[in-house]
């Protein structure tokens, strides 16, 4: 039995759906983000990130939503959520989720969590003032040939996917224009529909 | 054949050195930082992103260097850098890689390229004061237990090694002090006696 430690509005969504797709048996537990439940004792010994996602297995925890979402594809091969038996296109697909989570959601981190980087309130302002223009470069990459269409990687749904719709889902609070990405708001409009996006936002009180 | 693109002082190390231990047949060609090329039409053909590493394979270019890590461990089975065959060990390396990528590298960039962030140069020096303490934050985690010794992964040397070397190195320019992190430091004196190390860092000009 799995164990999804989630809390709304972030990037703990990504791996929810991935649950989802695959048909996992989980059980999605919320962290409450509003009383800083992840910094308390209780929960940094399941995470001393402080962070969310985590996933707990009969094995241990796994954090990093690259890390869970490869470890939900891999465990669940019938869903066919990433190509494990083929080096490049796998390595193409970790390349993706590795560009979402080291360039474009710690573009966005810089509205909210500029503290993580500097002291001085005048340099959070300064951050939070570039948010719109350094996440819309990142988006910028993706809408002009990264995202391959229908899906992230082409024919084929991958968990891709849930990640590039979940950081998808934070244009509009950036500051940035989903009309000036037709291909990933097209693809944001697709991944509402699928029943796994309905049922993971559901859950997590977002729909 | 591969080609390796990468620039001396950059984590591109980390590719090349997992290059190196594959025993993988590839040629290193160093990108010019100090003429800019990296941001060159013809690099930017290679690399849209405009940065190291960059892998070229036979089927195309891959970039982000936990996705380049893996595809070199997957593709080299016999040098055995990854457990491709547990998904909960592989998924615990992915997250060790994930961490160091979008946690250690994004705080250490803050010294040099906070232009990426903010523009206001009082922003910049706000974020380079900061990098001390970001950046031993991150390597507090490293030594208090992520790192399980006597490699990242426990007895089996993996593609986390290199990275964490890589990242290691830097200690210093960042303002950190190897001596508060005794088992990463450890670590970077035995990483630094492997053939495969000393070879990577002689091409690179780097010893």
């Amino acid at each position: 039995m799995l164990t999804l430690y989630y809390a709304p509005h972030t990037c703990a969504l990504a791996s929810h759906i991935a649950l989802e797709e695959a048909g996992a048996g989980f059980e999605a537990r919320r962290v409450d983000f509003a009383t800083a439940e992840q910094t308390k004792p209780e929960y940094l010994k399941i995470n001393p990130k402080g962070r969310v996602p985590a996933l707990a297995t009969d094995r241990g925890v796994l954090t990093e939503t690259p890390a869970i979402l490869a470890y939900v594809a891999q465990t669940h091969p019938a869903a066919k959520l990433a190509p494990f038996d083929d080096p490049f296109a796998l390595a193409e697909l970790q390349a993706f989720n590795a560009y979402l989570c080291a360039t474009v959601h710690v573009a966005h981190a810089h509205r909210m969590r500029g503290y993580r980087w500097a002291d001085d309130p005048a340099a959070h302002e300064a951050m939070k003032k570039k948010v719109p223009q350094s996440v819309s470069a990142g988006f910028d990459l993706i809408e002009r040939g990264m995202l391959r269409g229908p899906w992230v990687m082409g024919e084929a749904y991958t968990v891709a996917d849930p990640y590039l719709y979940t950081l998808a889902r934070w244009m509009e609070v950036d500051g940035v224009d989903p009309h000036a990405f037709p291909r990933v708001q097209d693809h944001r409009e697709r991944m509402a529909e699928r029943p796994a996006v309905k049922r993971a936002l559901k859950t997590q009180g977002l729909a």
